[in-house]
């Protein structure tokens, strides 16, 4: 138990469920003092929002987040930040035919054999909805570290990949089209399978990269809280990721020590970049990146089987509105862990007096 | 800082340099009454242990451990289990080289940045050999989960990859060649390019995959604490990682939903297990199983550029006792990392009384 | 930062400050499958409320729980518990005039000068409105515990103290009067003193002791997390807490071994208990009991100095609805911080094997 | 488990029972670059060391310290530091007659009833020999604080007290006797009281006070990790300790408001300091003050009844070298834990930007 907080310093406490009364969280450790631009929340919980284009679910959620506490003035007072986000298209009725069935490559089986009970309303705590709370802790960590750029996006859809390197992309497009795809010929094709693929009542999986900028040398904390491993963590705690890669990544693992080695320039700046901004678990002030894979949604608009309760294997119809393709919309959920991460390695690292 | 430290209720607190007097550490929530099979530790310990074989580094380590506390009369007490190894083989001399000098793709320059000075001598923390202290940690939390089985192997080196799922391979004969890889004729390919490596003087990477047995429904703490995370970090941790996938991984990133769902059988297990042994962060009873990616061992024994503390980049002789190839010996660190997180859980998941 | 947390497997994170719009928590660990008895949980709140009684600050607090997460068809579901009570008493203007002074014995100036700004809404985040999260918390920790009594009582008011042991009073009668003090002839004499000072502008201290019984031999957690020096830690932490001790506490200290020992009965119980049911830092199963000293308040319905942020001294007369003494609203909050502990060892206990 | 780690950023994990191979620690979180006075250490060593004066245990421990790691050059490198005292005095046999047997107000028993097992020589892990790993810990966070002073003193042994505030004692004076008490007369008292406690073969129980100078204001973590509650937890985890209070402590909760009031000073100092230098849980720059009880040593050199595993109670005569008073080699563990929560909150407090 306990695993609903995330952060040594700067830490989100998160709760709720997608068909409780209102999701929310418990920001502790945001340093006083701070401005807060609640439009620039808003614009990343809209990045999140179900309904926002046409290639997503067309569920309807406000996600207006409501601060209680810990904000003052306009400012951060230092005292733990208190929000909620109340639920307000609760089709609850949409999941009546799931009260005895376990979907395949769902939470339901596993939450029941581990709470021994069932809260079937659209996948209770296992709900994405739950990511709605950490944009908002990250959109705030984000504020907390305002000369540092996190950003990220799609870079595949099934087998469409883009083909450049990420300094080829202009990362401030990253918003232009539906898909989140920086790459505008790529895009199209992403956005044509995805239509393509929900006619067919089903999904598809997608990669995530995220690019960070900014980051001065010296941030992560060996040996078991590498900067790597706590941001692989935080990615892989995103529902439906099945993989997390930075720099060279499982390509590294093919290369030779000669290839891989990533020489310095005189200013300690590096070559190549291939160690993805980190050697040794601390961050070496190049830029850092990583990849996210995540799985297609498991929850098909056309029959599949499911297990009932009572151990039968039986066909359903699924329901509900769901989303094709979950990588547009992780897209800002990836921002959001990132950012969380780097915010508690910032204050970790400023906690004792250095020569820097 | 304070990052040495690994789990919750099951935690190793890890301290030690390459070439410092010693390294160690303290396990504390190891529970009390169980019988301690030393015997069994001190294999773990080889397997790990640089000269074990042609192919890995031919340093001599003796990994001795020596026991302190928290084992009476050969079982647990309850009370933490300190232990240290004598660094015995400490060479410092051969890294009088390095003393001014940044070696690409080392820590070397990062522990300069964060720390504000320089311990020269075998890259000190950031050295691999703190791993042998996590080998004590998990060949202890293998005894105290002894109905479970972790077993890992190397499933690639460089281009050269096993071919089969694992299902298919006999995970008791792993290390019946040198290079931890179960499938003899995969083995000798890769062996023979280790030489072949090494004879450049270079380095080459490669992947170990991990697979567990016997874990019931119902491990790991959702949100942030999926036991996928936690794998995960617990990965990431280990020198030289660049990237972990489970069950379908990144492959999974390229599928439909209708192609990934991991149906279910009546009696609850599943059918393509493509999950991983893992739904919505907790354990559904199948086996669990995933993929490390390290990189290329940056140490290579011919000449490189280095970079000097006065921003000169020079020509420089690697010397030292190096791996041209890290996963044979990373095999044991990735069941040890892999045993410690399920033990964390095994005892998180008994705090409270459920009807399972 | 991020101290508003409390618990490691039973674990409160809260929030919210007197004049924001509404405090709150996040429970996390809380076991599934419980069923919650809201009216209790609103007792307690009742017995923190100011408005109670004729002693006690006229200001009114709603004090409503409204629980977001976590409770499903009326038990617990595992999932973190998010729950927020509304400020709806916020007589802000009333504390205009300390916008730019400093209270003494308050902690406005100390806020300043750690969060270098100023909340001078009835104390912001140091207000003891905030103990009403702990209230919802510990009540529900009362629940998980259903078969352990904790019961706390005022023993005394300035220099009125009850002169019986505990076991001589009736503990089930501590609500029958306004003071909380189980023996009706000394509750009697405080009230009577708590009418005198409040008459005077002026307020009073106490002491509040806590009898626990029915837990186990075996809960608590050598050697920095033992269970009374969390009992200590959770005690002080409560607002104008002075001191704490337990068993003979101070007295113990002034005597012989000889005197002080706790001798054992054939069963395992203990003659004298002055050991105070916890030996090493482990409960040995007989009634745990201590004593928390509370400091008169410090907001005085009279003039006094206070300092100005320019660094006058000048002359100030309280306004506002304060208690003339905090001990009988303190009894529910003792009492909740209690049971936190104990249902966090409690599930840590559970979480191995053992003989028991 | 897992409860012998104290510490955020600055953290000790203790390890180690009186009568195994050694005891240690590993200490986490030391900022790097800090000048390590290894005769400073030894220094504290032999305060607390048995066998140091006649009025304390004649038991011989070398306590000497071996640094693993986490030192090179003579300064701190950031790495955890890694020690072990070898315990070299280990008359087991000193208690075989207890190995059947739990003494009254010993942890015996309920280590017993927790375990399920016995370590019979001599308490094992809850012996007081632990604690020398908190005084190399405290020594070296002295050090990382040099700036301010920590020290304590006997300020009380049975019914003999100090009768004099702190301010009017000489706390560099508190090494010149053997009771560590500054006041020379009362000194005498003390240690005659204690020489005649131990010719009956009894002990006696007693105080210490402690006084920190030069913290700044704003240390400390509301709301549940005020400094003080850390304080009070740090000191109710050492061995026999039954309470503590700070400031005015329980005397406050006798007073009234407008005599326990705080005024201010302009320059915010404060007049009376009955707020021990801390204000809703924060350093406020003044002297921090509080005051320990130990109970009496509970092992006699006298026959006393004590508990069979069987259930029988017999008469034993209690063997080995124990302390008559525990307090004159408490002082150094008290100024140790103070030290390491001082670190703690001083590295915290560090982490954000602020205005101070």
């Amino acid at each position: 138990m306990a695993g609903n907080s995330f952060g040594t310093l700067y830490r989100l406490s998160s709760f709720g469920e997608s068909h409780g009364a209102a999701i929310g969280g418990v920001i502790d450790g945001c340093p006083p003092n701070i401005e807060i631009d609640l439009e620039a929340i808003r614009t990343e919980m809209r990045r999140r929002r179900p309904g926002q284009s046409a290639i997503v679910t067309q569920r309807k959620e406000e996600d207006e987040v409501e601060f209680l506490s810990g904000i003052f003035e306009g400012k951060t007072t230092g005292a733990p930040i208190g929000f909620i986000i109340r639920n307000s298209d609760q089709k609850s009725h949409d999941y009546d035919h799931l009260k005895d069935a376990f979907r395949p490559s769902h939470a339901d089986y596993t939450y029941h054999e581990k709470y021994g009970h069932r809260d079937h309303r659209g996948g209770g705590r296992s709900s994405a909805r739950e990511t709605a709370s950490r944009v908002v802790a990250g959109a705030i960590a984000k504020q907390v570290l305002s000369h540092i750029k996190v950003r990220a996006f799609v870079s595949s859809v099934g087998d469409i990949f883009i083909d450049k390197p990420y300094q080829q992309l202009d990362l401030d497009a990253v918003d232009s089209n539906d898909v989140r795809c920086p790459d505008t010929a790529t895009a199209e094709k992403m956005e044509a399978l995805i239509r393509e693929i929900r006619k067919q009542g089903d999904t598809i999986g997608g990669t995530v990269t995220c690019v960070i900028e900014g980051v001065p040398a010296g941030w992560g904390e060996p040996v078991f809280d590498k900067l790597h491993a706590q941001l692989g963590k935080a990615m892989l705690s995103i529902n439906a990721v099945k993989g997390f890669e930075f720099g060279s990544g499982f390509c590294g693992a093919r290369m030779k020590g000669s290839e891989h080695n990533d020489l310095f320039n005189p200013d300690g700046s590096t070559k190549s970049n291939l160690s993805g901004g980190i050697q040794g678990g601390i961050s070496n002030g190049m830029d850092i990146y990583f990849r996210v894979a995540f799985k297609p949604v498991a929850t098909l608009i056309r029959e599949q089987e499911v297990l009932t309760a009572s151990g039968e294997i039986v066909m359903q119809q699924g329901k509900g509105r769901h989303d094709p393709c979950v990588v547009p919309r992780a897209v800002p959920i990836v921002e959001a862990m990132a950012a969380m991460v780097l915010a508690d390695f910032y204050l970790i690292d400023n906690s004792y007096p250095h020569s820097k």
